[in-house]
Parts: C-alpha cells; sequence; structure tokens
C-alpha cells in the first residue's frame, strides 16, 4: 500500500482527553471547546460520553453539550456509549453518531468494565444492530491493542479477533488504541497490519497514546499501509491513569504538523488550532502539552509546516 | 540500506542542553551529571564548550569540567570549540576529542557566529588537520540543515555541501542538525539520504532538535539509510532560542525506548538515564520534559520497552 493523500482527524480531546484531566470543565466551556475545534477545520469531534458521571465527572451532561452545539451537520461529534442505558441517554440527546469500546486485554476489560472480554461484545451487539438500523454511525474502540497496565505485551491475534467482532457487528470504523502508550514503530506497524488484513485498512484509526513519547513516531510507521484516519487531541489534552503525569494522547497539533510536511491533507488550520490548545490549557490550569503548539505559540514561524 | 543492529548515541545534553537552560550549574554538578550519564552506559557524552563564558555563562569552565572527570578513557567527551583560541584552550584542558560547527545557511552563519559559511570553514581547516594531527577525534555540526530562523527552508544540496566540506578536511563524523526542530519525516530522510550518498552513512549522526514534536519520527524517517549515531540530550535538555519556551533536544529517554522497541541495541540502562534525568531536571528547576522519562517517573512498568 502506499500513503493515503488526505487523513481524516478524529479529535478525541473534548472526551478523551477532558476525561483525564484533573479540573473539570462547565458545560458552556466544553460547547466553546468543540466549536472552537470544528473552525479549525477538524470535521470529527468526540463530543462526550454517556458513562455514569459518577465514574467520569469530567462529562457529566455531555447531553446538555449537545443540545448547546449548533454545528453543520456534516461534523461529526460521536459520543461513548458503555451500555443500554448510556445509548438510550445518548438517543433521546439526539446523538447521530456513538462509540462503543472493548478491550484486547481480558485483565483490562474486567478491571476496566466490569465485564469480561465476550461478555462485552455481546452485550455490544444489539446497541451497535439497533444504532444502525436509526441510521446511526458507529465506531468501536479496542483497548489496549498494544499493551495493558495488568497483561503487559498483548498479541496482535488478540486486537484482530476483537477488531473483526466490532467490525462484524456493525461498527463502520475500529479504532486501535494504545491506552497506554507503550507500543513502538515497528510493533505498531505490525498490529494494525494484521488487523487490516481481516477488516480493511480504510475501517482502521489509529489511537495511540504518548505517555512513552512514541505516539507521533508509531503514526508514521503505519501510514505506508493507508491508513486514513488517526484520532489525536488538541494540546496532547488527557494523561494516562495507570503513569500520574505522564503524557496523555497524540496532540493533534503534533500530528497535523507532520502531515502537513509530508503532503498529506487534513483540512485543519494549525495556527487555529494552535490558539485553541493554549486557550484549553488556560482554562484547565495546565501547561501547553503539544511542542508544534508551544513552538507557534513563542512566535515561531510556521515555515516548519512548509520544510 | 537496513537498519544497524546497534546505535550509538551521542548524549548532547551537558553541552548543548545546558547551554539553552536558564540556571547555571556550578562545575560540580555539571560533574556530577556527565559521570551519572557515563554510569548509564553511554558512551559519548558531549562535556562542554570553549566558546566565551559572555556568550555562553552556562558552560564556563569548561576546563574544570574536563579536570573533574576520571571516566575510562573509552568513554568519549567531545568539546565544542568555536575558534583558534577556543581550541587552544580546548589541548590545554587536555580535551581528546572536540566538535567544530557550522551552519548550511549562510544568514544564520553570519549572525550566529559573525562570519559567512566559507569563512568558518577555512578558519576551521587548520584547526581541524592540527587536531586530527595530534590524534584528536573531530565531530563537525552542520546547523540548519533542514530549516533556518533566517531563511527559511534550506535545500539537501547547501548541507551536502557543507557536510562534505568538513568531512573532506578531517571531521571523522559530521552531525547533521536540525537546529530549529522544523523538519518532518520526508525532508529529514532526503537530506540525510543526499549527504550519505557524499560522505557515506556511517559518518553522519543524526540531530534532531524537538521544537515541533517531530525528531523521533525524523529519526525513525532515516533509521533504513543504515543510521549509526544519533545525538539526543537526557530529559530533552535544552531549548530553542528563536522559541522561547519551546522544546529543546529530541530526549534520550524517548530516544532509547524507540530503539530499544525496534530491537536496536543502545547499551543504555534506560531506567537509570530516567532517574538521571529527573535528578537534573531538579536541579535546573525545570519540569521533566523527556516522556518516556515521566512514565517511568510515574511508576509504570518498563513493559513498552519491551512491547
Amino acid at each position: 500500500m502506499s500513503r493515503a493523500r488526505t487523513i481524516r482527524i478524529v479529535e478525541v480531546g473534548p472526551r478523551d482527553g477532558l476525561q483525564n484531566e484533573a479540573r473539570i470543565l462547565p458545560v458552556e466551556a466544553r460547547i466553546d471547546l468543540i466549536k472552537a475545534l470544528a473552525e479549525t477545520g477538524l470535521g470529527t469531534i468526540e463530543a462526550g460520553s454517556f458513562v455514569s458521571p459518577r465514574h467520569v465527572p469530567q462529562l457529566a451532561a455531555t447531553a446538555a453539550v449537545l443540545a448547546g452545539l449548533t454545528l453543520p451537520p456534516e461534523v461529526g461529534l460521536p459520543v461513548l456509549v458503555p451500555n443500554g442505558r448510556g445509548f438510550s441517554d445518548a438517543l433521546t440527546a439526539g446523538a447521530r453518531s456513538i462509540a462503543v469500546f472493548a478491550a484486547a486485554s481480558e485483565c483490562f476489560s474486567r478491571h476496566n468494565i466490569g465485564r469480561g472480554i465476550d461478555q462485552s461484545l455481546s452485550d455490544y451487539r444489539p446497541i451497535v444492530a439497533e444504532a444502525r438500523a436509526k441510521g446511526l454511525r458507529v465506531r468501536g474502540y479496542v483497548s489496549c491493542s498494544l499493551g495493558c497496565p495488568y497483561e503487559g505485551r498483548i498479541a496482535p491475534s488478540k486486537v484482530v479477533d476483537v477488531a473483526s467482532r466490532l467490525a462484524g457487528m456493525g461498527c463502520e470504523e475500529v479504532s486501535l488504541a494504545d491506552t497506554i502508550g507503550v507500543g513502538t514503530p515497528d510493533v505498531a506497524r505490525a498490529m494494525v497490519a494484521a488487523v487490516a488484513q481481516e477488516i480493511g485498512i480504510s475501517r482502521i484509526a489509529l489511537h495511540f497514546h504518548d505517555t512513552y513519547g512514541q505516539a507521533l513516531a508509531n503514526v508514521l510507521a503505519c501510514l505506508d499501509l493507508g491508513v486514513t484516519t488517526v484520532d489525536s487531541a488538541v494540546s496532547g489534552l488527557g494523561g494516562c491513569p495507570y503513569a500520574p503525569g505522564a503524557s496523555g494522547n497524540l496532540a493533534t497539533e503534533d500530528l497535523v504538523y507532520m502531515l502537513t510536511g509530508l503532503g498529506i491533507e487534513t483540512g485543519v488550520d494549525l495556527r487555529r488550532l494552535a490558539a485553541v490548545g493554549r486557550a484549553i490549557c488556560s482554562s484547565l490550569g495546565t501547561r501547553p502539552r503539544s511542542r508544534a503548539g508551544q513552538a507557534l505559540s513563542a512566535g515561531m514561524a510556521e515555515e516548519g509546516a512548509h520544510v
């Protein structure tokens, strides 16, 4: 395969990012963030989650966030749905796109959602079927695709198995998540290649956390498989619950900078995005964590994106 | 070409790192840093610089640093030498390895050292000749290999020209520096490939700054050219004088983590290195800037390096 000429970025900052930040933003600030992200050209923005607000208070009132958004219909606003109740709430809130999540690690699945892999997939099957029947878009996440805090290394065959079952039950897109960011380029590429052989590269999204600083290199290693979709979070929002203080998601600014330099279109305005990153870090009271964002903030010319 | 099975890391933290840090460390702390780095397995550590202490007060008294080091002779301790006077001081201090620096950008050369490229190369020629005659090792840097704060994009042909002349005058190794960290993987690879065609890949070191978060991806892109030497700084020490607050060198921890994951030997003990990174950031009063270092500090298992 060769590289795609355009790559769709799925901005996960307002969900995967915010849910791992210490400070809880008010609904209005979450709405403003999503609007500002859409204005940079991002076409898919994870808008929140219908998990229990007891577990993830940062994403409480996602229904109010959706209600407050008046974006063009072509902007995708997926919301995370953990179970039937969450799905019902998402439907009531008018969600047009949902995401479900399974794990490639049995231990992680039991620790994280209290159910084994098989059970979680069985539970999702009717939800995905109903969502598709109602015309919603459905994405499936595979957590721990490159490593697990409990099991360590994860065999690609396990990822292939879970990804295939998610695709088989109707998930149009499967996002392969390196949840704890332990992967390195060759293993990332081999895992993605194995899944692509089963479900096709165009249905795969890369979701690599930057815990060990490897995320961008891992994305690069996968590009020539023909990857079309990459997840990232503005300013690298998020963190790792298994490593307090560690880095979170791949920063969207750094990703856009690299892809632009490679001649791959993203449709994202990097300067505007860096400004959104500065603003949200200020609201969260955290330091900015995108290197490209910091360099642009520091007043460097944007030469690099064209070098 | 295919990837090298082992890669030599040139640790530049005590020179390129410290010279861009705000806090000035006492000589004793610089000695301790270099000793601690050697104990992690790093075999080449840039120990300082004989530039004017008025210009770079952080590296004043490098002679005292060298005098205080009693490391095995196989540990290389290059020092930067800007001119004949610096070279004479380095010889007096007993340096066995020096580095000279030219730029691929005429404007940068004039701004940075007050001389054009041709003049700077002419000035270095007798220094390099004498150093080699005395049995010293000599490295040549090419600044602005992927971009210049004044000229913007730099044509690979300019880098080839300067690198060839440095090699031709006797520099055993030429370090290709992305001084302002603007490069992206394809352009980095093309530049390195062009220089390698002229002087051979085994004489090239990659020296990529992480200003835009691209350094590790850029290294990855060059590995299959057969790169044998990569520069980096513990905890990503350093910064960018052209972008205050921006990231500095590629962090050695992140580099070691990736190379280990790729099955490439470095001889570096990552856990010990992360501890050195924590200690030096504490001494400098800065936050740690290696992501792998932060993750390891946060108590995550080192699984990743083996994933």
